[in-house]
């Protein structure tokens, strides 16, 4: 049987179990320390990421993205990875975004709902989509890599995996 | 003459000019290249700041911070610093936020006004107090360093520095 041409993706709840396999959901509550700190004025949500840079002498690096909204019903057709470092991206005003990631180019991708407060690391390597801004235009705060060496691979999908709604079906 | 007791702040506004003997502004007007992303549907504001936790074998994090508001004015009576690591601090909403740097224990303090946008980089060593929320409950992205090592010196200050206002005069 081949392949359809074209299929609808389900949205899933953005959540640190569901996520692992791809990288860390940077929210408070995917914390597995934290610590009372600045005499008893703050809490540190303890490492809920490794930057992982190093590979081929690279370096990590702040950087700030802005996207522009994407119109549902979204068509994803390709997949992006780095193959030298981890990307991780905060969202800096309370939008839900969409995050869509896979397994490999074969597997069918996998979306994710990110809600309000909800960054993503992606590991090294990890295939997934640019950033899928909603509504409004989204600011991020980005870590990944600086350095020589190709870090982005891109591969066109042998489907099309269509989102036809941000709701989480569960 | 000896050192008064007790100094009123002047409160700056947080330019990349007036805070470059510490680190970096993290926000778009920082950015000297910039570039078209994502098939066009992005900006990147590229490499805002270098992230600097190789030190002692150190390795770079993200975590989040939870600060409570503190109340004006505000006694500045103590610095601390990281002497192992850069550590970054971006807003995750548009509250404005105070800034409190030095270049030595013994030198005035410096106070700056971070506006709705704007993030902050320390460099590795770099004398600061810990976070001044204003008003609300601010929760912020942290990069910094995991390791072995002191990565955290305190100082108390010869005076008392006040902050009266977070309004910037010039």
């Amino acid at each position: 049987m081949s392949v359809p041409d074209t299929q609808t993706l389900r949205v899933e709840a953005l959540t640190q179990d569901a996520f692992a396999p791809f990288g860390e959901v940077l929210d408070t509550a995917a914390a597995s320390t934290i610590y009372t700190i600045n005499d008893g004025t703050a809490q540190r949500f303890h490492a809920l990421a490794q930057v992982d840079t190093q590979s081929g002498g690279g370096a990590p690096i702040i950087s700030l993205f802005r996207a522009q909204p994407r119109e549902l019903p979204f068509a994803v057709r390709m997949l992006e990875r780095h193959p030298l470092g981890s990307q991780a991206f905060m969202p800096l005003a309370p939008h839900p975004y969409l995050v869509v990631v896979g397994s490999s180019p074969d597997a069918i991708p996998r979306a994710f709902l990110a809600l309000p407060g909800q960054g993503i690391n992606l590991h090294r390597g990890v295939w997934h989509h640019p950033l899928l801004a909603l509504a409004v235009t989204s600011d991020f705060l980005v870590i990944d890599r600086a350095g020589a060496g190709n870090n982005c691979d891109e591969v066109m999908l042998p489907a099309t995996y269509l989102i036809v709604s941000a709701a989480v079906t569960s």
